[in-house]
């Protein structure tokens, strides 16, 4: 499906955002005939900037950054939408000027009407930029569609996060509120759905009767880079585990959606966080576990006795029918060995014949027989299945063996970065890789 | 487990299974250390012919057809162990002088009275040899075992099956009897027994709940070679289908055993054929396919005008409650395109979200949202499960992928060749791998 006719305005023009993740996600989009026809972008920042020179900047950018290889003819097509206004997004005053800008300028001509607002800025503006837009009458119109996409943390804890879905549905309706979650835009989250429901052999196994334990990992190799303002106030449990991995978790533990469309989607994913709660034996530290990478206190705008955790683990349970009993392990954490986001559903031991055998695996090891199905989020996408078989040319050994299915490898082609999906969606009007309030709600409510 | 010392005594000592087969595992178990201590084997052929001469010839045929790499120090170890004795086997009279001759030659000294008799000859003279052995009582002693192994065909149809059956034990007890059906040494049927049972994704699956069909492919590309005689007689069904493919369904479709022994799982196999019928709906005609192929009744010892079926398809029902419902195919033929042995079983269609989503197949086909888990018996030895995933890149469309287990590869080593394992089994006294009277008998009143 073709995108409508639309002018997205990018608050934080400038910005590290727009550079190296929208403008070239916008134009893999053009490249491959996913932007509607006439479309248009308007970069807001402060500085004063000619269209020419804000394109040229953006150039640059792309051919750093863009999956796609970069070439000057259909760049010189893709600039042509491109725009820039000047303005101070503190001041009310710079409002009126957008609107007749956005209103004159040639990007107006074929929009339908249709103004996505895209909030590439920090956090504490979100609710000021949303209530300008209301106050100056560009978050509703008679024709066409007013959407606001805004980049997570959606709030710091329950009660902020209220406060900010006050003022954005102030301004904007519910349906045109599309929060960005960025691994939902991820293929092989978008995956969980059709190898969970379009194979025949995975949804029976899909419970407590089967499952031992399902685990979540997000973990990174890079520290916190230039995002020590932001990060030190809010830690890997409010950065990574509250919105990524919660999400992670709803797409794989939800009830089968009724429809395949985003209400029936969301539902169901809302009912599964509102079964989530932590693993009820035990000690609170048994049930989560938090660190902090050496080093953290060095870092630009960290505090030197700053007690914020890099690393969380948390273990739950999903209170319902389908999971009584299996605990889901959530791990996120900068600055680890490792640098991979999967989930591993680790299936229980088989019952009967094979009970009391052990695994003789090639290395020497022993250990109990397991069935491990890993959906690899990134860097590397793909399934890995692991069985046991019978050790060829031994009567009664068993080892371990993985069937692997590499993804880039059977299509030949990188999968499509996250925010083409999401800004393709947005343009659409298909929110089901975006988050709701519900769940926002759901997800900070048990985050707190 | 070290099999007992003993002495092998092969009927057919010069013949080519001789030759190509036994002789080869047999050195490959001695250079892996799996032979007994003391063992030797006593070739019995028409021709006179002296030991040296016997090792000599046996010698050129090991270092064609052994898997393994020859060498002459090893092979001169080995080659110590193999006697030779000249005896016409339809002569009563040379029972005696073989007698005599195992019991003076320099083999009798460490076998423990252990004896493993192979009947590598035609099937025709498989009772009057067993009943010769018996005669001058070699089928029997008081100190160490008494074992027969004799190759297919073991009859021709029920009626003569029981004849030689009827031979046979009043000759040997029923658990010496070891009947070849070198399908089960085969390590991917070896293999089938751990991976229903020690993994507990399969087990749940494996009923008419889940699986559509289950097919049994034995494709051969050669045509009949030099065995036109016994097979213008027998025809696929005879040949390939009553044994092989009706094993192999056996233990596919069995239920779990109540150990992992012999009893036991022969035991399941024997109900399981005994719930094997024609598909019960249809004609006859539609159940049962034959073919020949373009050539036949030109090659040796084939009649001109041979009516004999060298492809064979049936459509079998298991009615018990876990397969009521499900057809199970098997199909074999001689000079067809594949070449290939394997079990594909086939799962039904998800139910619910994707019930009537296509699969976009990247071929540019359309087709069902299939499960397909294929097990790979030869030549290439391995498990393939394919399932549908996302179509990277789109929002819906779903296409089929295959994760892939090779075992060669993964193991880097060459599985060993089915007569090691049988010809081991047989030293041992584990009867897992043969097949016991009763399976035959039910295989083949269901063949006729």
């Amino acid at each position: 499906m073709l995108p409508d006719n639309c002018t997205m305005v990018v608050f934080g023009g400038t910005g590290d955002l727009t550079h190296r993740k929208l403008v070239p996600a916008l134009y893999n989009l053009h490249l491959t005939g996913q932007l509607p026809e006439d479309f248009s972008l308007v970069g807001v920042g402060r500085k004063l900037k000619e269209n020419a020179q804000y394109r040229a900047e953006l150039a640059v950018s792309v051919e750093e950054f863009s999956a796609a290889t970069y070439d000057d003819q259909s760049w010189a097509a893709f600039a042509a939408k491109l725009y820039y206004y000047a303005g101070d997004l503190h001041d009310a005053e710079s409002y009126p000027g957008l609107k007749d800008a956005l209103k004159t300028c040639a990007c107006d001509s074929g929009n339908d009407g249709n103004y996505l607002f895209y909030l590439a800025v920090a956090p504490q503006l979100f609710a000021s930029i949303a209530g300008n837009l209301a106050r100056f009458g560009l978050s509703h119109a008679e024709k066409g569609w007013r959407r606001i996409m805004i980049e997570k943390p959606f709030g710091y804890d329950l009660t902020s996060a209220g406060e900010l879905n006050k003022a954005l549905v102030a301004a904007f309706d519910e349906k045109n509120i599309y929060r960005i979650d960025h691994y939902l835009g991820k293929e092989m989250l978008q995956n969980i759905l059709v190898i969970r429901f379009a194979n025949e052999v995975f949804e029976p196994l899909w419970n407590n009767h089967f499952i031992d334990n399902i685990q979540f990992n997000a973990l990174e190799s890079e520290g916190i880079n230039q995002r020590g303002r932001y990060y030190d106030r809010a830690g890997a449990l409010r950065d990574m585990v509250q919105s990524h991995l919660l999400q992670m978790l709803a797409i794989t533990a939800m009830e089968p959606p009724a429809e395949n469309c985003s209400p029936s989607i969301r539902l169901e994913k809302l009912r599964l966080l509102s079964s989530v709660q932590l693993w009820p034996e035990g000690e609170p530290a048994d049930n989560l576990a938090f660190g902090q990478y050496k080093g953290f206190r060095d870092e630009k705008d960290i505090a030197t006795d700053s007690q914020t955790e890099t690393f969380a683990a948390v273990r739950l349970a999903v209170n319902n029918a389908r999971w009584q009993g299996v605990p889901f392990y959530l791990r996120s954490g900068k600055k680890l060995q490792d640098k991979q986001a999967k989930i591993v559903v680790q299936f229980k031991k088989p019952p009967g014949l094979f009970a009391r055998e052990r695994l003789a695996n090639p290395s020497g090891g022993r250990g109990e027989l397991l069935n491990l199905l890993t959906l690899k989020v990134q860097p590397s996408e793909g399934v890995v299945f692991q069985f046991n078989i019978k050790k060829p040319g031994t009567t009664a050994e068993i080892a371990p063996v993985e069937m692997d299915f590499c993804q880039p490898c059977a299509f030949m082609i990188n999968s499509p970065e996250a925010y083409e999906r999401l800004l393709a969606d947005a343009m659409i009007g298909d929110t089901t890789r975006f988050t709701s309030w519900d769940e926002v709600e759901k997800a900070w409510s048990l985050t707190d």
